[in-house]
């Protein structure tokens, strides 16, 4: 069975908040690890429907500095605060945000028991920004009206999985077991050697998920997301209102659904809806027409990257 | 009839938010102009299920600075730019808040079509901060950690209602009907003199509503107070707690049926409820065995001052 990488979605509205969605916020979990995508207002109070715990959260990355991608963040570190967090909070962001983290930090958060680490991330270059033992996080520029970018989350190669039948019937010690994982054969005591591959099954293919809001096309973004497993692509507007999507850098749902179609993506989730629209099956129909597997964001969705 | 002044509660829990409550927020309507009690996150979220008219709220008071009643604030004051608002926006609170204000107005509403006007409000003097053609709003010094009042909104006195049926019955005519509501008699022409009283009946009670959070018991308090109708006083603790509630500058639900009982109010609402409470009747039935006209502050409930 794979292991756990899931997109929770806490908003998928824009800028104007509605009866249906919040402003933008995800938890992608990876392993048990928790990543923060964007943390627009409400995004404690809708992290309590997740179920997850705050504690596993150590890393939130903020695709640019507009109020519907940050307003959640002075409630998220206070609450965190309260709750007795100790370990440093890091967050990914342009270096625009900083101003307001700082005055966050001074003016409500004197004597908290937790850092909160402030990384700049240059929105014009595709780079690898975080990785730990089972993931890498990459920018993705992106073209909005303010320094923007996405985010590319990619799991590393895992190892090999044992074959324990095999394990068992050549009596191999469980020392043995990460050095096969790893790539060593198997002497037996009469000599006989057995390769690992017939020890071992394949490891668990690589799954990526990109998060690319606010951004109108561009052509570099699907190179850099080539083959990705599931792509949430803002679709603020209908192509009817590709005129205004055009003025204010936003896409339509077929501009979203073109770039997962060009990036041979897995799957299209569209969100980043506007206001506008009371019912987004129009956008969804617009994305299936150029790319099928297309589905809408909604609150409190959860999706396994496959 | 009398006209409207209600108390829209938009939110009336404490720091931590939970799935039954929200930081604090009351949206008060005298004669369909708005006036925000503090802004806690989600402000303008919980806003829309109330179907009052943005453009209505011109004036915000907050109690203090901290981020639970305050953190609603930088979403509400860039929404109501995006909704094309040019009035100017008046926000009355303590200095200490000032430089959040500042830092959102700089970072997040640049070339915004109207103006944030703040107004620091000294919470050490009961004064008159604000008032217009229908009402006074007053601060009330209040004790907590950090500096902090409350507000109490007072109608003023209005005219006396003119008698239909008696102004039919002399004649008189619709120019002389305001110098009568001003307490001028009538001259029949034939020079009989009907005095005013018998032309108007009485002008509607002056109603008055008092916000009172976070604090701990004061003794000038209920002075300050004295026969308001309604009073919202913080209760974020059950009698069990008193020691915690004095350590972190709070009130019990007895403390605040107190402050009523001393005040002569009309009737008591409790909020700012801890966390730790699923259920605040335990609250609830503590402040009405002092002060039996006791009610618990909800989500989307919306009380009259009578």
């Amino acid at each position: 069975m794979a292991q756990k990488f899931d997109v929770h979605i806490l908003g998928c509205g824009s800028a104007l908040p509605t009866h249906k969605h919040l402003p933008s916020c995800q938890v992608v979990n990876v392993r048990d690890k928790l990543f923060m995508l964007d943390c627009g207002e409400g995004a404690q109070l809708s992290w309590r429907h997740t179920g997850l715990g705050w504690s596993r959260l150590g890393h939130v990355f903020i695709t640019h500095a507009h109020g519907d991608h940050v307003f959640g963040l002075p409630g998220l570190i206070s609450s965190m605060a309260l709750m007795g967090r100790t370990a440093p909070l890091h967050i990914y962001a342009p270096s625009s945000l900083r101003p307001f983290v700082q005055c966050v930090l001074a003016n409500f958060c004197v004597g908290m028991d937790y850092d909160v680490e402030f990384h700049a991330v240059d929105t014009m270059r595709h780079a690898l920004i975080y990785d730990d033992r089972s993931i890498e996080v990459w920018s993705l520029p992106l073209q909005h009206r303010v320094p923007c970018c996405g985010y590319l989350l990619k799991e590393k190669q895992g190892l090999p999985h044992i074959r324990r039948e095999m394990i068992d019937f050549y009596g191999i010690p469980t020392w043995a077991i990460n050095g096969i994982k790893a790539g060593q054969d198997w002497q037996t005591p009469d000599g006989q050697t057995v390769p690992c591959s017939r020890l071992t099954t394949p490891a668990d293919p690589v799954r990526s998920y990109a998060y690319c809001t606010d951004t109108m096309p561009t052509d570099a973004l699907p190179e850099m997301i080539r083959g990705v497993n599931l792509l949430y692509h803002e679709a603020t507007y209908a192509d009817a209102e590709c005129a205004m999507a055009k003025n204010y850098a936003h896409s339509t749902a077929s501009q979203a659904a073109l770039v997962a179609q060009r990036a041979e993506a897995g799957q299209l989730m569209l969100g980043h809806f506007s206001a506008r629209y009371d019912d987004e099956s129009q956008l969804l129909h617009e994305a299936q027409s150029i790319f099928p597997n297309t589905i809408l964001a909604s609150e409190r969705m959860c999706v396994a990257v496959r």
